[in-house]
């Protein structure tokens, strides 16, 4: 550990120097006091793009797999209800695949993260944007499914809807269960730019 | 300007030392090479934080004041049609003061930043956090009122909802037009992410 002795005196002389006005110097011995506490972001911002894979993938599939046939049927049509009906449900099912891709191409960013610290102010930057606009993307889907979720089990007496989800039970319920994983989603990446902040004050 | 000069010198001489492996060192020059430059970027942060209000401002105005009542009116009852029959566009309406509110409160910070820039991470990290909260709560509203509003356009067969834009024609345009807006604001609140990131980096 001589190695990081040496670091620390070369600290103590800096922040001195500080005192006497040379305040740009301040970003450099923080970032050698807290390297373990860095590293630790690093790695959770890599464990939180799995999970957040995960519960995209859980949204997909559980929303993907809505497809509720009614047992009964009139002379002219059967009644049927699937995410593909409303076009809410259906951008949800596209956008996803592009945030569980988006997740999947960032790992590698994040793995550079973890082994390149100091010098990872690059791929960092690169990381808080897009994760922004995943963020943006992803709420998007999920409210505007969530708000056609609410109607389908309330109804709307003023435009004259009605509720949908006395009759379409398990279709319902899937649904509202791929919302809330997608919500889930949006809090993960809130997180990660969080995280990304947080690392990126530091270089 | 003798003591841009000077500092001049110290860059030079950190940057030599830097090649013999005190990497650490590398955010303090950049900073004071790029000075101009970050302070644009907070007076652009300051201006595109004054539009989001702007936009915000009117999103509000526009949804608050959708109140159309048909000019024919049955035995029963009187058809009119306002933005508190629909939870979707009454949560646009709850949320949207928040959004003000945090803008009006930020300003304050963003001056800050202009300010005391080489200093002024510790509001520039709270700025980017809650920015990208409300980029998440900005979106999740803006999305689930588009949503609804594309069905009163459109309508949806499958689920018998018929669309209502034919009889309420004022409030079909005034609620797409506070939607619009809400998305301009979505829109400047991700480049102010973007902004804070890049000032953030240089610190």
């Amino acid at each position: 550990m001589e190695k990081g002795n040496a670091t620390a005196t070369i600290n103590i002389a800096e922040t001195s120097s500080e005192r006497k006005g040379k305040a740009p110097l301040l970003a450099a011995p923080m970032e050698h006091a807290k390297g373990g506490y860095k590293r630790g972001i690093a790695i959770f911002d890599f464990v939180l793009r799995l999970s957040a894979l995960v519960a995209a993938l859980t949204a997909t599939i559980t929303m993907g797999t809505t497809d509720q046939t009614l047992p009964f049927f009139t002379q002219f049509f059967q009644f049927q209800a699937s995410y593909d009906d409303l076009p809410a449900f259906e951008y949800f099912v596209i956008t996803n695949p592009i945030v569980r891709g988006y997740l999947v191409l960032s790992i590698p960013f994040s793995i550079v993260c973890i082994v390149r610290r100091p010098h990872a102010v690059g791929p960092r930057l690169l990381l808080i944007i897009l994760d922004t606009v995943m963020v943006a993307l992803t709420t998007a889907v999920a409210s505007a499914a969530a708000a056609i979720v609410y109607l389908a089990h309330n109804g709307n007496p003023s435009a004259n809807w009605l509720a949908i989800c006395q009759q379409f039970t398990d279709f319902c319920q899937k649904v509202s269960g791929a919302v809330v994983a997608s919500f889930i989603t949006v809090v993960m990446f809130l997180f990660l730019v969080v995280l990304s902040a947080i690392a990126l004050r530091r270089n």
